[in-house]
Order: C-alpha cells, then sequence, then structure tokens
C-alpha cells in the first residue's frame, strides 16, 4: 500500500538478487526505515528481533533468507542449514515452518546449481500469493463496506479495528485492511477508529501508520472506548483479524477482541473476521477449551515506548514497581458475537456448516 | 488506608491551623511526596494543577482551602472571594460547589472572629462524614467478598476494578476499594485485578499504588484483558465506582466499565457498582440520552508519562504524528448489566423502584 504517497509492500528482493528489502517495523511509527538484507543470517536476526512481524511477512522473509543462503551455497547442507537457523528463530510460528517447507520441497529435487534461481523465484510466487489472498479478502469484503454506506447519505462508514492485520503484517493489502484499502480506494467515504491496542499498542503504532500513510481518514481512540463509541452510533461495523479461526468459528484474536464482538453484539453493529483460510484451524473446533493462550512478558504491560518531544526513543515504566502484571495476548471470541468472517472464497457464517462447505478439502475427519 | 505500613488520610489540617496537608498524586506511582498547603491559592493551585482529584477529595481540598483564607481574613468579602477563587478551579465538579456552599452556610451567620475556628472544624466534620460514608460502603460490601470466599474452597477471592474509586479520590478508604480494604482487613483471602484504565492509567498508577501500600495482592492487566480472565474463571466478582448513576440506575462511570459489564454478564459474574448517595443524580433518568460525555485532550491518547530506568519523569508520543485521536472520557452502563448498587445505606438493586424506596427523600417530583 502507499506510503506518503508511494506504493510499497512489506519485503521485495532486488532483481540482482544481491538482497532483499523489508521495511524495519520497530522503528514504527516514530522512523520509517528500510533495510537491506543481504545473508541468510541478517533475514533470521530481522525475524527473531521483531523487525518483521505478522505470520505471513515471517513465512516470506524466511523464504527470502532461504533464497540468500541457495546464491551463497547451494549445497543439500546449506539448505538444511538455513532452514533450521530460520525456523529457530520463531519457533511457534506455522506460517515460517510452512513457507520453509514450501521452500525445500522446490529446491530439494533440483541440482543445485539451479537452486538459487528456482529459490528466488519461489519465494516471490508465496510473495505474491500473499498479496493475493489478501486482495481477495478485500475484494469479499468491500461490498459490506459499500452496503454500509448506502444507508449514510454521504456521511462516512465508520469501521472499528483492532490491533494491526493490516499490510504490515502480510505482503501487501493486509487482512482486516483490505476491505478497507478496497473500498477508500473505490471512493466510499469511509473513516476508521484504530483501537490503540495495549499492550503492544500495535493499533496504535502500526495501523494509524498505515492510515496515514495511505491517505485513510482514522482517528486513535484507547481499547476502552470502542464500547461507547457504539453506544452512541458512531460505529458501523467492526472488522478484525485472527491468529486461530476454529472449524466452528470461535476466533482466537489479539487480547479485548472479545470485548469488541460483545459490544457490537449488544449494540446490533456487524462484526466481521477477515480469515484467510490458512489461519482457520479445522482440527480445533472450542476455541475456549482448546486454544492455549500465550501468556507474554509482564513488561510489555509495566513499560512503554515512545518518542519525546526532542526526538528520543524512550522506555518508561507505568506502574509501582511492588505491582505484579499479567499479559495474556489473545482472547477467544466465540462464534455467536461474529457476524461473518470474510475469507478469501467470500464471506461465510462463522459456524461448522458454512466454514465445512467453503473449504470441503480441509474437513478433518472424525475417528 | 496504609503505606508502607504507616496509616494515612489523603488529606488533614494541623492541630495550629498553619497549614493543611495532602499527597502530591500527580507524582504517584514514582513519587510519594507530602504536599502542606498554607494559602487558600496555593488550595485552588492543588485543586487547579489536580495534585488532587476525585470529587470528594477536591471538596474537601476546597473547603480547608477556605479555611485558611478564613484565618488570614474572616471578613465576607474575604469569604466570597476565597470560595470563588476555588470553586473556578474546576468549573464541572459537582462536590466542590456543595463543599463551598456547606461551608458558607456554617461561617455566613458567624461573627467574622469565630469564622477561622469554625471553618476548620466543620472542614474537619466533612473530611470525617466523606470517611465514614465509604467506610460504611465497605462495611456493605464485605458481605459479598465473604460470600464469594464461601466457594473457593481457601482460594482467593479474585476482583476486578477499573480506573480508580480508591482512598486516593475520597479522604480514605474510597469506594469501590472500601469493600476490598475491609475484607482485606478481616482476613479475606483475595485478590484484586487493576485495569490499567487507558489513557490516564489512574488504575495501574493509583489503585495498583494503593493496593501495593496496603499489602492487598494484586495484578495489573491491560483493559483488553478482562474479558479473557472472565470467561478462563478467573473473575469471581467486579467492583467499580461511578461518577454520576441515575434515577434508574444508569452508571456513569471512567470510559470502558461498559465493556467490562457487558463481559460480566456474559460470563455471568456480578457487577457492583460502589455509589455513595452524593454521587447518584435522581433528576436523571436514561444515563445514555441524557448524559452528555465530556471529550478530553487528544494528548492523553497521542502521548503518555512515566519514568525511565534511571528515574526520569518523561513524557513520550505513542501515535503517528499526522493521527488524530479522541478522547471520550466516561461512558455509560445500563441498569440491566448492574448485579446491583452498593451504597451507605446497603446494597440496592440498580432500578428506579429500589432507589426510590431506599432514598425516598432524594425523589424528584414529576411536575
Amino acid at each position: 500500500m502507499r506510503v506518503n504517497g508511494e506504493a510499497f509492500r512489506t519485503i521485495w528482493a532486488e532483481r540482482d538478487h544481491s538482497c532483499f528489502k523489508i521495511i524495519d517495523q520497530t522503528g514504527l511509527p516514530h522512523r520509517f526505515e528500510i533495510v537491506t538484507i543481504k545473508k541468510a543470517g541478517e533475514a533470521a536476526r530481522a525475524i527473531a528481533d521483531m523487525w518483521v512481524r505478522g505470520a505471513p511477512l515471517i513465512g516470506i522473509t524466511a523464504a527470502y533468507g532461504l533464497a540468500l543462503a541457495m546464491r551463497d551455497d547451494p549445497s543439500n547442507q546449506s539448505l538444511e542449514a538455513a532452514s533450521e537457523l530460520l525456523a529457530s528463530t520463531r519457533p511457534t510460528a506455522v506460517n515460517l515452518r510452512w513457507a520453509l517447507d514450501q521452500m525445500a520441497a522446490a529446491l530439494l529435487p533440483m541440482a543445485p546449481r539451479a537452486r538459487a534461481e528456482a529459490a528466488f523465484s519461489r519465494a516471490a510466487e508465496l510473495a505474491d500469493e500473499d498479496a493475493a489472498l489478501c486482495e481477495s479478502i478485500g475484494a469479499h469484503g468491500l461490498p459490506l463496506i459499500a452496503a454500509a454506506a448506502e444507508g449514510k447519505d454521504g456521511e462516512p462508514v465508520n469501521i472499528l479495528t483492532h490491533c494491526n492485520a493490516g499490510w504490515l503484517a502480510t505482503v501487501d493489502w493486509g487482512t482486516a485492511t483490505a476491505p478497507i484499502y478496497k473500498a477508500h480506494d473505490a471512493g466510499i467515504n469511509l473513516h476508521v477508529w484504530v483501537d490503540e491496542t495495549r499492550p503492544r499498542n500495535q493499533g496504535a503504532s502500526l495501523t494509524a501508520w498505515e492510515m496515514a500513510g495511505h491517505g485513510v481518514p482514522h482517528t486513535v481512540i484507547v481499547d476502552n472506548a470502542g464500547g461507547h463509541l457504539m453506544q452512541r452510533g458512531d460505529v458501523d461495523l467492526v472488522i478484525v483479524g485472527t491468529d486461530r479461526t476454529t472449524a466452528r468459528g470461535d476466533v482466537c484474536n489479539k487480547i479485548g477482541t472479545y470485548l469488541k464482538a460483545l459490544a457490537a453484539k449488544d449494540n446490533n453493529i456487524p462484526f466481521y473476521v477477515a480469515a484467510p483460510s490458512p489461519s482457520i484451524d479445522f482440527e480445533v473446533r472450542d476455541g475456549l477449551q482448546e486454544i492455549e493462550i500465550e501468556t507474554r512478558s509482564a513488561a510489555e504491560v509495566t513499560h512503554i515506548s515512545g518518542e519525546t518531544d526532542d526526538l528520543r526513543i524512550e522506555t518508561i515504566r507505568l506502574t509501582p514497581k511492588p505491582s505484579p502484571a499479567l499479559n495474556p495476548a489473545f482472547d477467544v471470541t466465540p462464534a455467536r458475537l461474529v457476524t461473518g468472517l470474510i475469507t478469501e472464497r467470500g464471506i461465510i457464517g462463522a459456524n461448522e456448516t458454512a466454514l465445512a462447505k467453503a473449504f470441503p478439502e480441509r474437513i478433518v475427519k472424525q475417528t
């Protein structure tokens, strides 16, 4: 999407295969810096240190990292070592392992001398596939916003989103943001309420930065404010992303999503989840019972970073020293609160029947 | 309540009437400092600059400020000027005006030479009355926690609270915290989930500091986390304060309260509001329609203050510079989501009939 008028992806390779480039997301929203990655080891570091984040983008970064390794040494041993190095950076990231498996499947059968070229091609394909997947979510979500616009008499459609399910988490378009970009680009008058999303503030730092860069009207609010805005009629539609959606439509997403879903239900506001099919886990049914929620560092609650008036980045403590903090990273929104799932195959009800019908090849047989 | 083992109120006068003392709350939780107020003008500054906050405490600070003015010049003119100065500090604070009216009613009929002594006495009475009011809310709320403890088999009762309706907002005990302190002091095993309460973080800074000082087990969480904890069975009871409760039991309180009430309802968790009767407004019925919600500065959303590792207080920006922010300060929790109101006359249903029965002298006749 656009940054100050210029079109960007989150990751792209140089034609001569000398390197690939990423946006260093750790500096956002205060610093916009492009980083050049020339070695597989640097790619591993970019993932481990979270210069890139978001499941799809991590996978593509690993794929390009492997391509750099193949350029430097296309042997089986090098392929294995680079895969292991890259996979170890974020051990629980399913997409990361998946992307590396895709690469290995393409490269292993080949003669070593053909691997570098093929690796860059395959990584580019994976990147393009991810962008296309997200764009199709945008295309399927766009009519929801267009329909909402019809009742607004020229006033902007107000869309609330939580966390960053934006293009910065993918190669382009994002998931929850894809319908928003499509609608904005189609000239629909819209405005986005951006939930701050404590504790890591991905909304206030990343989603707001995306919206500002692409020119989408938006306003940052604290996570506490969304319910009030819904009560006052100031939200027409909620669209969020998902880390994992179950076979019956329970949605695991960034902590706080459940509270917004409750408020949407209480105020009869449609609550949509942008769910590319790779994020749907057909082996899990009851999200509340079966999904283990990651507990992250308490320091994310007790401390926060930002920019001082004189442009220094500082980390400050918010809480009393003796007070402990707990930091559950995700919550589960029960399917009953979800109006629909926006997938690359269209909008699907958040229930077992609809999901099975839309993705018959993914159904896990009960044994 | 206690600070590191020592009993404190938020405000107290010296016996010789040379001054009164307050806790400078702007330094909390990082600095605990007692400020000496010797002149009415300093009292006005303490209110205006929010060294003290919380409706009851603001009122008592104004009352002592007026007493200092009477000590320096007990004339009618001085009484009027000091009242005006003190009332202007926070024009919308109802308690402030009320406390000054109480003082004027006591002092105006008197000979000027008797006023200083009487003013300090009356201010002390108002302070004691506020502490007693809060303590009686504690006494009425205690059985709720005791009853919850019975089902816990020795495990702690988990209580969630939002914002700071603590002793720092009153003279002592607080409102939502009074039942917690009573139960803790009675030896009931309990633990408090302290909502951070963005944007001003009164939970993370003030409530957590109170709990730590008084030795109450507690954990700070971001505002997004409460719903998840309720889903997992980790919350037994919610107790919050209120800025204004209507004749039919709608509760206006710090932004985000409504979201916690929705989650409590969805998980069958009792949701109580500590509501001293001065905070009940019998002239308002429909909280959503009739209460205008204050919009505060966007800077409270875009910036935040805290302490660096080397103990400097810094203010940092959290959002991209081009992104606007909106900061509604309160929301309204409909009565249907409120299990009960903890008042100084006992626990009352959040409905018009129960409120009218408990406070018959307050009923506003429809004309």
